[in-house]
């Protein structure tokens, strides 16, 4: 078979690199452009010397973000941009018919006003809008497969979404007061000169960080209420801890139904193991932890795997669940190309580190 | 005015290491006595090469932790113990005429049945619990200045107690529903050779643990029930970050009545300040944030402070409190030496950095 | 072709469990068995969550460490366990024709009497000694090719022997007077419950250690006097820094003759360079850094990659030559895997990232 | 007797920041002043919360870098400037009769020519050379005591000249072949929001920088060749390691003379420690290792502290000289306030953490 070609738009962020890091080691799909303003000329190898070991990096040169450029050379593009400049070069790759996966914010959200709302600035093509899947494939796989404009899930909301959207449509928690606490490595504020960012800035701090109403909060209702076939309003509190990557997510839910003693106890946490299989058994990229587990980044970061565990508090009655995802990968740059991998008809996980 | 005389018991774990650290540098207190069976017969400042600057540390040696020899050289014993082995000290010491602030779980909690249940022990010294005060001196300051035997608090709880009873000796909050998000470093871990501890298996890890049901609810729920005036059950979520000191607990809360409108939150907002302002407004050590500003470990880290800011949610209705503090210092070490400190009449703060 | 079968023998420190995660990645062999006493019976998913994404890691379970049981499953054995201990599993392995790659001292040294002084003991078995090849494959390919017994080198030597010896073997610099400063990451004193390597001990710890004979010196010597064609003797400074992994090694060296000018010093750049060009152009997994580059650990992490840069200091006549490499991939794991390949006709990089 | 009133021109950065926290804590001198146009008309407790337990940062707000308002309210005004800057506003400081303690480059060097060697540029108050003392007060306590002028050494000299000056002196090591193989923590690049020090950038990464013409080499090659009576040219390496605060300096030197035997080895070791005796006996901020002991940056870190440790290699006849200091206190702020103890009669290190 073909390799497919494949472009990273704005691969000098650190989702830019994820993706050049995880497309060098794909068997089936060639990175056959990436643009960078900055780097534009040189080898991906010598603006990123751990790729050097790689043929591809050493012989391929960053070039500038020309939509004609990129849909000659890719059938797919990654865009990894600020919102707003994402969807302007969306439209002319689109008409070119270059496929395109995003992975800024402006093709998540089905509404341009809730889009408004959150980023502050008119929706640079709302009339795409209707036409772009959000990318989550274990939940959106066979949309996917047929589109040609997918948006990338953000990387709180990838954390957030997996354990809860089973869940809700199973209807085992209730879809009110839940809250979502998350920690969050540097490397998801992005390759940013700032002096909020640097090391010593972020070396033993632990700080809570945009409340209460973070942007992904948009997109993360917007799924949760069409899980739960009604409004859902959620608490997010991110945190910024000093890890480079994953991203830690603890979640507090209400049960669906109410349990009596021990017995009753067990027989909703068969429900819930019962409800996560049906889910997600299939997956080899998720993992569902049993016994003393409890997920920890540190067996995520680097590839597309995810971790869930869960608890049921008899004390408060609560359903708490645990998720830890690499934000690069499984949160960004490795979801955005099991997009790709369903939209060229190959596995989820083709070519993807487990 | 004489130097008060103080001993610490244990000196070689991390809680001990910060109460020599503190009392060397305090103006009031003098570190008496320093025990330590591993280390007995060396010098502090051998043990511990950081503090080889300070006189009193290249003179005093650590001894074996001998009550009688211990209430010769001290007025007062800080027990820097595991739980059950401070208790059997605490009584020949007490006996002695010795006052004592243990830092360990033993003397924290009213009932010897709650004790047995979270610690798995019988209570080795039931009849001096009447006795123990519990050592938070922005509540119990009276109560401590008349103690001869004072448990120093949790470091998880006393993130927890500052921030939630001022809120809910006001009403408020609602005591139902209450969660507490925590963070901690690896120095609560204690200093012991255990491989979950290690640099390899810290650095770049973000994980829960010790769910649901953490030995330190017994004395958060003790205090909060208190304060509320009603048997408070809360949800408690510890996690391991890679930082050596420091806790930021994310809380959250139902306020206790409902507002309407945003003009109903900003006065809602303005009784929490209020109520804020009356309980801490007269300690120095503790920060109340305001404007944008979010607690952020690294600003109390080797310091006795408390940072505690927090923020109306209009979206969910709730009230998120957040607190950070050292869990060295002010939840153990530090706040010990405020309990001594008001034991013999000083200021809660005197010779400590905040 | 037939897949080869692999075993790692002491799978559960940081070394094994490094083997296992470039074996569970690699092509053409295939992890056939891993033992540790510790975790005999549970899965290698279960032991090291971080590989549970592999089929292979649910499926396979730690044995005991049986020779038999070893020799009848697999046709090389990985020997991760301490020396001594080594060379006793290799003598019985050996003997049922299982190949072994041992990434211990034991076979390091070509005397029995170096082993005994740096080491402590006698050799258990010095027999073997001269059958043992030292496990370099950019200098001892072809024998390693060859080879029942091989010898992983150590950490430090690598990142030392690699970018000394085609210096000494063309005379470019002198073998008199050489330095070698190193730092290296926490993962390299193995996962031992030790309070020195405690996350709050190395954290924010800069230190040197083991001066000044450190037992890397052994081979480290014997080899370097094997490329000069006369004996050498260097001094070598080991430093912990708080890393996970990577080794950076910063090296000291007079030319071996004296340039005048400029234009002196240009053309002795260009030998140096036309040096290394000769000894590792045709090496993918080495970097030659040119420009302003120089190494940094975090471009080499997670591969067998190595990193060499140089600079000649006008001013003092030195010549400064650095490498970075990971500890436990090309310092340990990855290089053991690479001689491998070369045990079984594969290409010296076959299957490993680079 | 009267507080010392001081100001800290230039507080935004690090070492103004430090030299904030250390004047805070000062029982001697009082925080008169402090100039930030960043932050100008905000009080220091809301730019730095960490200070804000402090009642003298609550009330005290930055001012603009106007001479004549520092003048008027400090008797000495520390600069933490950028070279070049701190020159320009030294002259007419001191014109106004402010005693000056600049921690730029800018009064380091008694050449104007090595000064635009090194830097760059015309040096902007020549005449002001011969007036500036260098600020070790090891060295030059007694000038320091009478100058109206310190120039504050860097961070890395001052880890360099502290353990070679009286090695030199002695004529216990040669003048030729010094090598100086320095870590630093992230804080030494200033704050500075550049890519390079992002915290995703530095952690788990390791190196050098820099090479091989440090701009700290003319501060410490004057000093050295001061202390030798003789032209010194050292080699010296600075790397960049993931801490935020500190140095570990490893130093390698040839002895003076040749031992014989291990008795010719102890006297010299004797030798060693006698010199470093005299020199630095008196000294408490200095901790001669003995022992096992090697040099911790963890030991110093937030204290003016020096620890140095040394070794004799047998094997190769060299000295290794090992120093730690915290880099932004006696690197920087701490030593630059031991200056201004001296210029006002106090003890060298009044009022300083040790």
């Amino acid at each position: 078979m073909d390799m497919i070609r494949a472009a990273v738009v704005g691969a000098s962020g650190y989702s830019g690199e994820e993706l050049v890091r995880l497309l060098l080691g794909h068997h089936q799909v060639e990175l056959a452009a990436a643009t960078s303003r900055q780097y534009s000329g040189q080898t991906v190898a010598q603006v990123f010397p751990r790729f050097g070991g790689c043929e591809g990096a050493q012989r391929l040169r960053f070039c500038e973000p020309n939509p004609e450029l990129i849909a000659r050379q890719a059938q797919v593009a990654f865009l990894a941009l600020p919102h707003g400049v994402a969807a302007e070069l969306a439209v002319p790759l689109l008409e070119l018919g270059c496929r395109v996966i995003d992975l800024s914010a402006d093709f998540r959200l089905r509404s341009a006003a809730v889009y408004r709302e959150y980023y502050g600035h008119e929706h640079p093509a709302p009339e795409l809008l209707a036409r772009a899947v959000y990318g989550l494939p274990e939940w959106y796989g066979e949309a996917i497969g047929r589109a040609s404009l997918v948006a990338a899930p953000g990387c709180y909301p990838t954390s957030i979404l997996l354990p809860l959207i089973p869940l809700l449509r199973s209807g085992l928690i209730k879809p009110e007061g839940i809250i979502a606490d998350s920690l969050s490595g540097v490397s998801g504020a992005g390759r940013k000169a700032e002096l909020d960012y640097l090391f010593v800035e972020c070396n033993e701090s632990l700080r809570p960080y945009g409340l209460p109403k973070h942007r992904h909060l948009s997109e993360i209702e917007q799924e949760l209420s069409l899980a739960a076939g009604a409004p859902v309003v959620i608490q997010f509190t991110p945190h910024l801890v000093p890890v480079s990557r994953g991203i830690l997510t603890t979640l507090y839910a209400a049960p669906g139904r109410r349990w009596d003693g021990e017995a009753g106890m067990g027989r909703f946490g068969e429900e819930v193991a019962a409800c996560y299989q049906a889910a997600y058994g299939g997956w080899a990229g998720i993992r569902l932890l049993s016994g003393k587990a409890l997920p920890d980044t540190k067996n995520v970061v680097g590839t597309n795997s995810v971790e869930i565990g869960w608890r049921l508090d008899p004390r408060t009655g609560r359903l708490l669940v645990m998720s830890a995802i690499d934000n690069l990968a499984k949160g960004a740059g490795g979801q955005a190309i099991q997009c790709a991998n369903l939209m060229f008809g190959l596995e989820a996980n083709a070519g993807l580190p487990l």
